[in-house]
């Protein structure tokens, strides 16, 4: 039995969709700096190795998956999407809403059960294909039977966690997982973190990276980006690490490394990468010095104690976009970056759009794969096969002008 | 015979003075990140070495020119200011003007003749101080015989150009020339530059500059600045240079080197980092790669010959904030950023906070010394005493957490 | 049945016994920048875990080496050990042969029929401990039916390859293969390769670095840190990569990336470190400019062809050490630096000392757990247990600087 | 009245004439590297601008300035050379001696008084051209009148102090002061002298540079050169800089900066590059810790306090070529890198080639225009012509790969 036509699903959730022209806008810029995507979409479009499909999806509405979008459409897919509410963009959104062979719910303003409203609409659509972030959609799948989805790919490694965990055994079609290709640890944490952060950093303070002390805390290879950028541009960076193997590494790098206390003490500016809630408590902040800066660019917003600072705080004052005052009940003076949000994401635009070129490649190649022949992958997870890695990546290399040919 | 009390003078020209506030809140975070005017508004506040002085100014009415002032204010000097009308912020003009003792003329819509009439009021308040940005006012208040100056500073080089060129001889108060100290050389150009202008390409293009070929015209001291920048960030960099000692220089920084024909062919980014007209002429641009980026950080927004692009274009579109699409008659499209102006000014704030704290050290500290003994100098051009240098070096160490005591 | 006393075995086979004086001054000066050894040493001294224990070894027999050696000594160990003919320092030997529990059969100018019998030598000993490289030691325990062997370690990833194919399921005893250790990898390979290279290739040629174009041939761990040193001293470096993941990320580095043919074209210098012989063929040298240098880094001196570069030559000679000029057929000239060798292991010392003790530090405490309980460990391949790479890393923390507690 | 005939001057004064072909095959792979001279005396060669001319020199008689003589050997002149005994290679002697249009007193073993008596046996051979180190020729000459003498060059700094100190006004002929010229600072010292004490540093050491703190005392060119080579390999340094301007430059450049007791706490090694004699007295080797390594770049071996850390000491030993320890009265124990001679000369082989051939290019073309016309010269100080460097800058780019055309 097909599945209902677009049409008969709910209208689109968009804030305004006056603003598509603003949206296409955005797009253009994007487009020219996604060679990939772009060279992907004339293939797709000729091939057509999505006539039929249906894509449900679930990731970041902004200018960057909008061009993932337009490509796979160009393949001839139809798409059901919501994103994550904090990330959306309105006029990205408005413009991929004009297309009939999109369905958008997805608002900035909207709430958590607005979001949740959204992902029963996108499943509710029938797709046959997934493109997940977080595994939600593919969770949501596998309790209600598995519908008609044949294959989905999932873009984080919390999504495989969950595949590898409580949904070991039990999602019946091939899910390759993006985030464990290598091209996304290279380019997206090993090359891509230090230069979103610092364009975050400088956005936010228009404040000298050098001559001044950061402390890094977490050496994992998103630390170790930040912390070779900031060196690289005359810093004094100082890494914090449990584990000893990585912190010898920061070491012979050049790094100073210390306990999280002695960081804190000498810092300028404190920057936590390590992934995990609550690398920065309130007994770290006891620690900083007076004027000190505070940021996060690990994965979570909890990675600072934001609620234990303002515990501390005698006031709390906005000075001005994403520097937020705190002033302790010590005397001394705090300064939160973006509120303790991923700096890159708030202060800044995220990854630069050709390391986000690269991800999304992965994802086009995956999704026609899975389309084309689901069965030549196995039940569940799935790596990147490696002829996707290499040929993103000779694709890329036939991009750059650093390339002899 | 007294000048006229500063009431009598013309009212303040500002935009809208119920910007105030948001002005005030601008200049706050400014304060907090120029530790040596800090330290210097609390000495001049003591010392009170300009009561009774009034300082007739010229320069960009901003965030961190505004902290100077306020750090004049504190040693007793009024102030009568204009600014440079493109880059004149009207919130911070709104909350000088809050204050009795300053005078201000400057509005960001200012046409060129409201500017000059701006200048006449400044004259007219009969300053004894001058702090002047290319020595219009110097050179008015020679034609008009003096006045009650009795000294002043010059900010910009080619403000010394003058001196020593057409006003040789016919200054007969001392002028202090800032932008000769070594300070300005070393932590505006050198160590200034190559990070205001990555914070301007990152958010113009929210591009990489890894694997990116970068062509950089002109290899003085901000031209090197630059290229050791981008090349530490992973581009590869091509200079561009007619002097053959700096360009072999280049070429011992692991710098490529070639004809600026030869690097508009390679570059994916054309910068130009001369000072000087017309670096970049229709002749280059018909070299440049289809897609290539074009943009300026000379002091002179003709380095670019926009005029010229606009010829060559087929057409010309707005295609985001700071990026101009141009598609030329020949089917190739380039992109100019921030419409030629300088980058690190038009897409981004200018120098970092930090390095504005040492030049502007530089002025308060010469204009306490003209104010206190102008007859310790010379008339017409002097450099900056190699005592103040070597004082707001001295303190700016002292500010960071980098030195050991 | 007890294996035969030391004295009983046949005598030491040294080139010079006079020599262990000045053999006795290289080991101090090696002593100084091995603080992990030294430690071991302490604490191998008072616990005495090799107590009783015979090792025999095979390695090299050099400072560093003997550094190993005389802790394990400390630790209760007897030692009978040989060598690899060409790296054998006479001095070392004869300073290692004065000591009553050790036998040492390791002469430079050995062949390899006298090595052949030395390493009989070795199996003749009864060793109940092996450390090896290269598995020959333990393939001929095997064939001989084990011994009285109840633990080794294993050197190299070669070994590892031996372990795990042809001798896989037929090694009674547990193997911990040092190379497999995230501590080799990241400091031999990433962090060491670079400078032991520069070293190399600064005493061969006393040539400048910057300036030059250097073609790396191969970006795996130690291409990549030859690269970035390279770099970072002022060298234009192209790479040459196969696989196109790795050469992406070279270029995200800042490197150029060519085909080798065109690499040769460009390069001052070639070097190669792909760990596979034939990289540079003579059809790749026909590329090659008139006056380049050609260097290998990799295991093999097979790297380059260097029997096809004798056929291309019309003359050939030792232009000084390390330094071998061929004026090839067609005119142009080559130049082969240490003949093909290793040029961090023939034109300079190898790796740094504190490099080393990272490796050594990794054997000691290996051969300390194998010896107090072999049964830990599982017949055959182990790899280096996580928390002797953690105790390593801590310890070496321990020494830095760098390192705040 | 013409000058006695080389054949009638007192003989050679060389070590061992037999060791001329050993001589000459280290001249060869010097010349293969200093493609500047090679092209210059190619042109000297048919121009012979020197023919008729006799040149007295003193420089250091080594391979590269062999180079520069045979280069001035083919313009036609006649040289009588002496050098300066520490630095002579007996072999390099031989082989020039070898010419009969050479006559060379220098013998490494020469004592202070077999050099006077040198530098007497080349003034008495009545020069018409000088070719000077530290202007004692030049002096010499005009205590006596001025002879033949019709210009001359100089290679120092310390040899411009004399002409225009204890000189000015004296000399009747040009002088050119190689020194001066913007190739030497930017080359020599800023380029040049990184690298060579890198490699002095890992010859004499076999030490990692890598997760060390090194203390670089002085930042002027070399010490600025020394330290950014350091920590682009990944050491941690500290600055010590008496000029609070150069001090602030090195903070901005990513040092940390101290006072010389607190680096001396700090450092693993300390490096001593100021240029004047005392810089590390004992007061500073009593802050040092334990182990610590002390190595002298400045131009005076009087840089370190060497009899001061006799008398410190309770023993002294050579540990290996270029380390001696020193255990001093209070237990601890200090390493002397090449008794305190400049590291990069000692341990090395000084800068690398191409650095000298720039040098030594600007010597060849000035004593070319000196010869030609020495009227366009004033008489005493003259800087190297402005059209020179820019030659020599324009030849070495154009031996350059890393230059397109």
């Amino acid at each position: 039995m097909n599945p209902p036509p677009l049409s008969e699903l709910e209208p689109n959730a968009v804030e305004d969709a006056s603003l598509a022209d603003a949206g296409e806008r955005v797009l253009e810029w994007t487009w020219r700096n996604m060679p990939l995507l772009t060279r992907l979409r004339e293939e797709l479009g000729r091939e057509r190795p999505l006539a039929g499909r249906r894509i449900g999806m679930c990731l970041h509405v902004e200018a960057k998956t909008a061009v993932l979008i337009e490509a796979l459409r160009a393949g001839g897919a139809e798409l059901v999407l919501t994103g994550s509410p904090a990330t959306t963009d309105d006029r990205v959104a408005a413009a991929l809403a004009r297309d009939p062979g999109i369905r958008v719910y997805a608002r900035k303003a909207d709430t958590m059960d607005d979001h949740h409203a959204h992902v029963r609409r996108v499943l509710a659509s029938e797709p046959d294909l997934l493109l997940d972030n977080g595994a939600d959609l593919i969770a949501a799948t596998v309790e209600a039977g598995g519908g008609r989805v044949v294959a989905a790919t999932e873009e984080t490694t919390s999504g495989r966690h969950r595949l590898l965990g409580e949904l070991a055994g039990r999602v019946s079609f091939p899910v390759v997982v993006i985030n464990d290709s290598p091209i996304k640890l290279v380019f997206e944490n090993e090359q891509g973190i230090g230069p979103a952060v610092l364009d975050g950093f400088l956005r936010a303070t228009n404040s000298l990276v050098a001559a001044k002390t950061f402390a890094v805390v977490g050496f994992g290879s998103c630390g170790r980006s930040l912390a070779r950028t900031l060196r690289a541009l005359g810093a004094s960076v100082i890494v914090v690490e449990r584990d000893p193997v990585r912190a010898l590494e920061a070491a012979f790098e050049g790094m100073r490394v210390a306990p999280v206390e002695r960081a804190a003490e000498l810092a300028d500016v404190l920057v936590t990468v390590t992934g995990r809630p609550g690398a920065v408590t309130t007994e770290v902040m006891k620690h900083l010095r007076d004027g000190a800066l505070l940021a996060n660019v690990g994965h979570f917003a909890t990675e600072i104690d934001v609620p234990g600072l303002e515990r501390l705080a005698a006031s709390r004052r906005e000075l001005k976009d994403d520097v937020t005052e705190y002033v302790l009940e010590d005397g001394r003076t705090l300064y939160l970056l973006a509120r303790g949000e991923m700096l890159n994401l708030a202060a800044a635009s995220g990854h630069q759009i050709q390391v986000m070129d690269l991800g999304f490649a992965l994802q086009a190649h995956s999704l026609r794969a899975l389309s084309l022949d689901p069965d030549a992958f196995t039940a569940g997870y799935n790596a990147v096969p490696r002829e996707i890695d290499e040929a993103v990546a000779e694709e890329a290399l036939g991009t750059l002008s650093t390339v002899e040919r």
